[in-house]
């Protein structure tokens, strides 16, 4: 069975849990970091180190006195390597890092267990998060706007990757009701202005310039930021400013960014199609790029993944999408 | 040790645990109630599973196909019997429930280990929870407004008691900086109306009559009800309106309410004493009546427990005050 | 076939039209009120005069120098007698009075047509739209919060009954996508609170209270203060107040009230019943006693149109709903 | 008499109507786009056909379904030619291109009318929109903020060239009141940026550069546009980003961009003299040069329109303006 | 010469003055109250105290320390005493009390003047405020709304009574433009309520019921809490309630109050006429009684005074009124 | 003693009052300016009287009309001149430039003094506005964000420097609460982005780029403008942008500008170290430049005349902060 880190031992992935008096449980006060591989390579962890300390820092959760960004990569590493028995030859690993502050101080005596943060790496197979995801590169995301909006960075900010955030989930259900099986939240702002999706960046295209909400009101995904990188290894422009609906129903092409599949087309917005209804020229060459770089046919492994399913719902319910019982 | 009803199973307390991988811990996604006991009975338990199951209604968490009410009162009556031997004679019991919709579809399979809900009831002795605010219905809470705003019922309903409030702590966290030790946030809403505290209601009193916020970006707490059942009791007016910091700066009292301590006097504004600067007279009445009506001491009983502490430190963090180190 | 009134002179409906250089055409600057009859009697006539004069006012449209209240009347009721002969026996008359403030005054020389006001008046058969609602008696609207808000009373106020209102277009359109057909549009103002439908006003009871939001934002309708007038015959209590999405969720019943039905129950909340999921005793009872002081069988009128068909689409958009192709 | 293009006929102008059933009636549901041209030749047609498009796609009326923009300025073309004889030889031709979505589906077989899509193309004198315009070139506009914001582009997206518009009147009646012939309402936004105009653009010059608010609660006119091609042509630099009042009232410069007269000089705010009070260097340049790309003297043309005028009430009220009786 | 009360000596009215390093003068930090005399008599002193004292309590300006409220009134008197013999028999006193926090620290030994709070009583005949006002009262105050919104409560709070108030000036600027010399500014709140004018509290009546804004973003004005008690002692009904600009154009009649005048009519709101556009009934009543309880006639008086002017200009800008040269 | 430059000639400084009659202390309707010299040069002189009569233009005191710039900047010069022997060998002037647009017309003839603008120029040794400050250049800032939020420029715009700003005193009021003795203020605007201090401007070094707010709802400092400046000269990168919380709590650098101190190092946000909690490179470069520039060493002279204080209280109460008793 895979094992996960915890606080410097490793345990079993079904024993990785939370006393139900942690911050965690009583707040939602937990940070965390998702990070997946390439090739069993990790992509851009020290990005996604980097953002968890500066959560931690913005929360006053004493992480970086509790241990150093160098030895969360040594924990990290040898998690991957106790794990990799477990994985087969073809899978990647998706790394989840859980931070939180521990018990309230009330507890701390009382429940009898340790006292400070808990920090909990997890290592699973890539494939169960982007199994059911295949279909998506032909057909494309049917972004839908509900009526929950993002929460603004005044209230509780989302560049602070937490757990606080069960309006994504509330974002989630209401999108649910929708016809059809490719329907993804896409979240405004309380300005009006497009957020982000409910763990994905969100990014158009428009007459050749790549363009994506300013970075106020949204996570600054790592993956967002590595289409920056693409487009200035492809020569292309890209800009971060506020998007109208108006433009996206104006736009050429649309995508999603997010760790686990990295782009995914975004083909129409409630129904209305975004430019020609299919995956656009630009968004399949930034993938097509970042497979090149990588050395990892993006596509072709989520698809296959999804084909060689061992029987599980390709439709189960994932953090990007409800399903209806 | 005590026990933890655990979806209907009775687990030891430090062992009552939440998988990493629970839409509770991926998505703060868990609801909540807690009640107490006066003289071991629980005060208002039903009004509690009501609101429970309203939350579970609003998040569409299916509480009631999973269990009935009564089925709920039942379970929580067992864990406080098999409790029992566990808590001294001068002790009560505070009843904690939590709900979560269980582990994302996706890890339900893989990570092996049941699906659907998590039902918890824990039972905690009530005297550590309050241990440390005697001192406080003699100076009184310095209530304190922070920078952080409470997040309006449009973006996640306060109405719905649930773990997504990592700002409640932020709000605790900002607090802490001021000097003194009977600090505790007041939070104003998004319309700059006075909200509650972190887990508190909050009241004022003018010209006799008892006030508190209209119930919308609040949370509509059963000890704020029974505050107006006692106004009913004892002939006085009350009357839930929009409340501005002129309101709190210039009334004749002003006191939290909360299920734990019952009523504790705030007699100050950031140092700006309101109305004499101690417990006013109202408030005093109310509490009086509330403790003959329940037949405890409620002010003795606490400032009991924090004498007889073995040894805790009374100003240990609580959900309501952040400690700094 | 059927005449409208039109400055004074009958037209055939056909040829009931209104210049593209009219005010109303140029922007949207049309006021109206509809209104129906009971066993062919028109129904609050009276008040509805009152609010499009007070329309009038609010957008200095001369409509009380043009013509007196007291012959608006009388050009109704011409109207009604001139169709008579076209409404079979079981028909009611719809009523639709349109006024606009007329040609720019750039155009009026040029075009050559009449200066001045355009008042119209038009009688339909209320059969038409009412057709397909039938079954909503028995399933109930399903509500549906589209990401379109209602626009504030400072921008556009929706009390003065006016045709810029494409918003509520594009509401319908929203909602047109979810699953089902029964689904109208329940719109929040811009401070989240429910304001009403897309050319309705809705109504929760909870505790055997009426309550329906305060006319800010919303349009005062005729049937919603008749509501009101129910209760008071049926010593109900009723309420004017702010209704968040957790009071719907959490109501015992709902409804929405219009000219032409009157009553509508609304069952569930995007899916999620509301108190029994069937129209509640408080609804029926209302609109029972609404039957029986105007001597017509509400319900039983509309089924019978519906059953009645002439072949006409049951689902056919009406201002209430937008049907996808 | 002049012909309008309806549907794929050609109708007198004064027979150029709308039935009141229409969805352009029920709901201030249509479209539109006005172009001029100089010397008889359409400006930048091709631009106001395709923002035309993108406002059809955004309120998903069909029309790309039902006519394509070729097949539209060829419609464009005929109905010039069509009309040419009822112009005179100093005339330009004023296009207002109309589109709605057609009788609501209720209606339909009732009214026994045609279904779905009106378009409409109208060919009007230009001199008689701008007739009055001549003495703003020297006195320029003293532009007026009234107390009526603009509509923010969630509620109704004014990059939606649409006749849901009355706000814009609304703003006209109040600046009606301000003492002068020379008024013309500025609307700020709901975020009391600087906006646009009733049916116009606005642009300050400060320090050399060209200035206008960011395009995201104004419509993005195709005259504004035509100013940042100025701009280039001249070497000038030019910005968008958002404007406050102190702005304005700092300025070296201001003015009006719109089709029909292309640039006005605004000269004051609120009878606070902007610059020198008279129109500025730079705005007499950038229309200087659009003057002679176009081979037609603006100013000169307008002014002459004025003083040749055939008796019509040179203050008559235009879409800019509203004339209290 | 009239004689001001500083700081417990008095001086000439001419040397009242205030240092320029007097927090007065670099915050803007001055609390104030105006009171007036009937029969010589002063009207509500001690509410206006006790609202001065709650102004500084607010703004944590310690008065209550330096000075009781019954020194205060003594102050006051005495000052009345001293300027009697400037007064003519027919002058009513106007005492205008206001209070500073005095030097900033850092001027207060290098200034060399006094430290702490100053404490300046003035007395002034008040026909001079109101001489211009008689006029109003046949032709009523034509209310406009100006672009400039009422500051909220939450950023400085309008209950305070408090010299922070430039955007008064700038609402008076606003309103200064229009046609007429009975324009008064109107401001609606940023909720776009009806707040209050600029130093005077606003009133409608509609089906008999005096109506106000809430007292939420505005002055709670004494003469506004005298006309509820004029309501009671007449036997109306009164209410504090938000109000639309809907409101007002279809009110039955409109007022304002304030401390020099008492009431002033509203006729009309930007031209547009209110009521019968006279000074009605209930407003009428209103004012007859306010002037039998204090045996003044009010209305009377303010006349005679303006006719009995000595030369002064009548339209000499008041608090209330800006006069453009 | 030091003379005060009023309305063209000199009073004593404990003479330089103004009437309570005034513009200034009815509306806080005053306009002001504050210069400092290098070695008694006054640096950016020009820029400040550009700045003043801006802020004259928007709120329409005409200053222009009665003063032109250059006799503004002689009668500065003259103050200067007639001051200097009150002004040690190592002092530098402060200059305060106060306008107010004078006595309300109501008060002009009664009270008997003179009509008319006052202007008034005061000048001031340097030392005493920043001889506490010099232990900051070591310790930092402590920058606290209290719940009071910056006005924003539609209400009364910061940009205009005046001084209706009570709410810079309640934000240092309520900073005051917090332990420690470095705690200044640091407003966000109503939007929660980060805006100023109450009389400075703010600073973050991120990744080598200095960042400071836009200049929207915030005074454009001269100060800040020079830190452009002095980043052209020094090749470094600044950026106009929002600055939410998060970049704060993440920045490389901090730092407060301001006329009297010049650059104050920012080192934590209510005790959260930022970057390495001491002045930071860049912040030292900037501040080194701007010294050797003016020929001063801007730290030396603030800490001498510290150290050389001559029994002041080090810790009175400046613009910049507010001292509880």
């Amino acid at each position: 069975m895979r094992k996960v880190y915890f606080n410097g031992e490793f345990v079993d992935e079904a024993d990785a849990k939370i006393s139900i008096y942690d911050s965690a449980l009583m707040f939602g006060d937990m940070i965390f970091e998702m990070t997946r591989s390439f090739n069993k390579e990790q992509f851009k962890l020290r990005e996604h180190i980097d953002r968890l300390y500066a959560s931690a820092k913005y929360l006053q959760i004493g992480l970086e006195e509790q241990m150093s960004k160098e030895e969360m990569i040594e924990a990290v590493n040898k998690t991957i390597e106790i794990n990799a028995p477990f994985f087969e030859a073809d899978d990647e690993h998706r790394i989840m890092i859980d931070v939180t502050r521990g018990l309230l101080g009330l507890y701390e005596d009382v429940v009898g267990t340790r006292k400070g943060l808990n920090i909990i790496i997890a290592d699973f197979p890539l494939r169960w998060t982007v199994a059911s995801m295949g279909m998506l590169f032909d057909k494309g995301i049917n972004a839908i706007i509900p009526s929950q909006r993002a929460i603004p960075a005044s209230l509780i900010d989302p560049k602070v990757k937490n757990r606080s955030r069960i309006h994504y989930l509330m974002a989630n259900i209401q999108v649910s009701g929708y016809e059809g099986d490719n329907n993804w939240a896409l979240l405004l702002d309380t300005d009006n202005f497009v957020a982000e999706g409910t763990g994905d960046n969100f990014f158009i295209v428009k007459d050749g310039v790549v363009i994506t909400p300013e970075p106020r009101n949204i996570l600054r995904g790592i993956s967002r930021e590595y289409v920056f990188e693409l487009c200035g290894q492809l020569g292309m422009e890209y800009r971060e400013k506020n998007i109208d609906v108006y433009d996206v129903v104006n736009a050429d092409e649309a995508f999603m960014t997010g760790t686990p599949f990295c782009i995914l087309p975004v083909t129409s917005l409630a129904g209305d199609k975004i430019g020609t209804g299919k995956m656009g020229e630009i968004t399949t060459k930034l993938l097509k790029t970042w497979s090149d770089n990588v050395g990892v046919d993006i596509i072709g492994q989520i698809k296959g993944w999804g084909s060689g399913s061992t029987g599980k719902d390709s439709g189960a319910p994932t953090p990007y999408a409800f399903k209806r019982k």
